[in-house]
């Protein structure tokens, strides 16, 4: 069991503390990183040892947040995870299992936090773990520099598509006002983040578009990459992760579906819905899972059977009455 | 020559007006039917008779905003305009050119406004007319209720691609904080104002995406659309605007080029320069003009024709020695 501390208590603690090790979470992203590195550097300034370590190589995009990366250089006293919900999630590479038998501090934002840590700063409210960070190191007593704040808008501006998705609240915005006075470039942030597309994620995203099929009149649209597609156009995997949102974007769409063929040939299914239709329900009867409005599962087979297998579902989500009645 | 009012002065002027008509600008964006609409119903709140006049028709995305259309119930006898800069903008149709002959009032954020109007609020460093908008209907003493909260949030966010554009400062998000304190509806808004797009403009974007070219050593990336196909796609060819930003965000690329055929048969070209190079300066050698970081022109010819002209002027701003050491 996990106590939980306010935003003081776990500035306390880490003002208490020092040879602090910040975990991150695997397949990083910029929440998780932009946290990592803005804690280093806030512990650094109080004239602590602290480094971050993450199981996998941190996306070049992220590299001016310039996390301290650990490499065994000191004993770690502390051991601090953010923006991590499980244990499950910090991986296996880097030499990471043996630092998470035991992880002494966690801040996080997501509600289904398991309590893994000894002491958890967890609110489900803020939008990204930097909403929630923001206010620690300000507790803390250290300055916001521009780099921290830097780090924080990272984190902020990601985790919210840049203040679009419905976790945004009026806090998320109050904190970007004070986190671009405290100096943050988001004119740079911006394009580095948000406009800025690898070559094969445009081709990629062509093909995909060009697959584009509409189903069940009009309110299911689907498209498709197969993994030959993928690996002619060279994108790196992870890039394809925006292309999930990009059929529910359809008007009068009521469940948006990519399917991506995988390395070992079944399909991975990102399944997408609009508000009152329920997206898990629909990923969890061909044995996935997720939220409401996002959900996922992976089918072996061909093409032609995945679509008709998730077609299928898609149908029977969107004609229970309780559906009809809410969307 | 006009007179440079503050807010205050403002929010006095229009507390003492009645019969009241707003006027929007020509081809109307989000900002400027938000403010309209938004300003109408804080002089209604106050008793007061008002109502909104528009050129061209407000596009249906826009509608919950709920303008009061002017239809000559009334004699203005005070005329406001809201976000528009000249009045050329005005434009000629639903008998705007009898009401535009002497402007009463002005509240605008374009810092090339041309003063036509007896008193003007200007902000050029206001990231929408919205944004300060908001000041004044504070300062008149009106509530923001939800209505007028999602009205100016449709301005703060459509005029700052949803707080990505370089013109979003701290205060563009405090505003946006304040709106969602009063019962901006953002989750519903972003759906609507930017994740929900016709089935036309996907089916335009597919085609512009296949012909993507990359010219200059990929430092320019050039996207076209002809008019056959902008008509095959069924397109409202307002909504191919987003498109203009599509090929500058590809890395490496500093020069990104749309080119539109016209009903006309000439080529509208929308060119969009990264940091360090200059649109306008390529823009204005072919007749047209704009900003340094967008720009446009319109060429006659054929499609091939209009590429080598464009390209050839792409190239000399390239290779100018100052973007070399800009860039």
């Amino acid at each position: 069991m996990t106590e939980q501390l306010n935003v003081q208590q776990m500035a306390e603690r880490l003002c208490a503390a020092d040879n602090i090790l910040i975990l991150c979470h695997k397949n990083p992203d910029g929440d998780t990183i932009g946290c990592g590195s803005a804690l280093c550097h806030a512990l650094k300034a109080l004239g602590k040892t602290a480094a971050v370590l993450c199981s996998d190589a941190v996306p070049s995009r992220y590299s001016f947040t310039a996390p301290v990366p650990f490499r065994g250089e000191f004993e770690p006293k502390t051991v601090v995870a953010v923006d991590v919900a499980s244990v499950q999630l910090f991986g296996e590479n880097n030499g990471m299992p043996q630092y998470t038998r035991h992880i002494d501090l966690c801040i996080d934002h997501h509600t289904g936090n398991s309590g893994y840590a000894d002491f958890t700063l967890l609110d489900g409210n803020a939008a990204a773990a930097a909403e929630l960070l923001y206010e620690v190191i300000s507790e803390m007593g250290v300055e916001i520099t521009p780099l921290i704040a830097n780090c924080l808008y990272t984190g902020l501006a990601t985790d919210t598509g840049c203040f679009r998705f419905s976790s945004t609240t009026a806090n998320t915005h109050i904190v970007a006002a004070k986190l671009i006075l405290a100096g943050a470039q988001v004119e740079e942030l911006n394009t580095l983040l948000f406009d800025t597309k690898p070559r094969e994620r445009m081709e990629a995203e062509r093909i995909a578009r060009n697959h584009l099929e509409y189903h069940l009149e009009g309110r299911c649209a689907l498209m498709y990459l197969t993994r030959d597609e993928i690996e002619q156009s060279g994108v790196d995997p992870a890039d394809l992760e925006e292309l999930t949102s990009l059929p529910i974007s359809i008007e009068g769409v009521k469940v948006g579906l990519l399917l991506r063929q995988q390395p070992g040939g079944s399909y991975r299914i990102s399944v997408r819905a609009a508000k009152g239709v329920d997206a898990c329900a629909i990923a969890r009867r061909l044995g996935g899972g997720g939220h409401t409005r996002a959900a996922g599962c992976e089918l072996l087979g061909n093409l032609d059977n995945a679509k008709s297998a998730i077609l299928a579902e898609v149908e029977a989500e969107l004609d229970r009455p309780e559906t009809q009645e809410e969307s």
